[in-house]
């Protein structure tokens, strides 16, 4: 495992119980964010695996949209407090840089604000291994924090952190994902409390 | 009444009854297009318009979404589909270049894929009115197809129709919202079956 998966993965261990109730009101209060995960909702068929879920409340809420999903994070931590906020689901510690599901076994695939830990020359090979989990016509959702700027913060959620984050220009990310042998449908920028924000539907091609 | 909003009504008039039942299902299959309402109606607080509203699924969408909503249409052929369908709700023959309502009384005001019959240059002096009638902090939701030509149809939904219609970029739609007194807080590009669609969410400030 690479230093800034390790980086990340002990930064969210400390930060979970924190990070988890500072989350959850955020996504009650987004209501753009949650039309984004609704229409994609609408959209998939078949199991869809929620990479860099952390505290899983937004597999909980996909789940209450009636899909099959699971919860994948980095963190031990954060798929502990998953585990025991929603018994009902399945959450497994995996890293988005190499999904252990079989080649397109999936039929959605949500990142929501979770690839921006992930040094942005690696994105490449990420996008692909989404790909390769997705059925041809699977639905692909991300969520991430727009800009071009790298952020190493050395706080968060009261916690002493050691990761990276990066901000991304949708056009640049929609740009992979068609390398990727995704097309991207839809494409939402919105105005942050911090900074801007953007969401792009994809469907592998 | 200038010619091309007599030119929209007659041809609106004319094809009220097929446009009626060919929409009402694209929009039932349009999970973004319903996701965009829904963060609208999460956000919006009072009254609000659902200008163009054509025989009236939107307003009642809008109205099963918790909103105190009425539609205003320049055919009075889509008027009087819209009073049937839904008795419940309230619909006014009129045009969205000279709103019928005081000034600062709307929480909110819909424009679903209605403004794109308007000249483009009538567009800053239609904004302010949408602005004039929007409380502050009013919402504003545009939807129009995404674009940079005029159409000139000579039939629709299986009409002779006279009116043009006209694609919109939507940097343009954003930069004329901000000189109407609007703050746009998000955007989404989407691709269309015909051609690229586009939504944008505006507060009034």
């Amino acid at each position: 495992m690479t230093s800034h998966l390790d980086a990340t993965r002990e930064s969210y261990d400390t930060v979970a119980e924190d990070y988890a109730v500072t989350v959850r009101p955020l996504f009650d209060q987004d209501p753009l964010g949650r039309a984004m995960l609704a229409a994609f909702a609408e959209k998939v068929r078949g199991p869809v695996a929620d990479v860099g879920c952390g505290p899983g409340h937004v597999t909980a809420h996909l789940a209450s949209l009636g899909l099959d999903v699971s919860g994948v994070d980095l963190s031990p931590k954060m798929i502990e407090l998953a585990r025991r906020q929603y018994p009902d689901l399945r959450f497994d510690v995996g890293s988005m840089t190499a999904l252990d599901v079989p080649d397109g076994s999936l039929g959605g695939l949500v990142a929501w604000w979770s690839i921006f830990h992930l040094p942005p020359e690696t994105l490449p090979a990420v996008f692909a291994g989404f790909r390769r989990t997705l059925v041809i016509g699977g639905r692909l959702l991300i969520g991430f924090h727009a800009g071009d700027e790298r952020l190493s913060p050395e706080r968060a959620y009261g916690h002493p952190v050691s990761y990276d984050a990066y901000l991304l220009r949708p056009e640049w990310v929609a740009e992979l994902l068609g390398q990727a042998g995704f097309e991207v449908t839809a494409r939402l920028t919105m105005a942050g409390k911090k900074r801007p924000q953007a969401c792009l539907h994809a469907r592998a091609v």
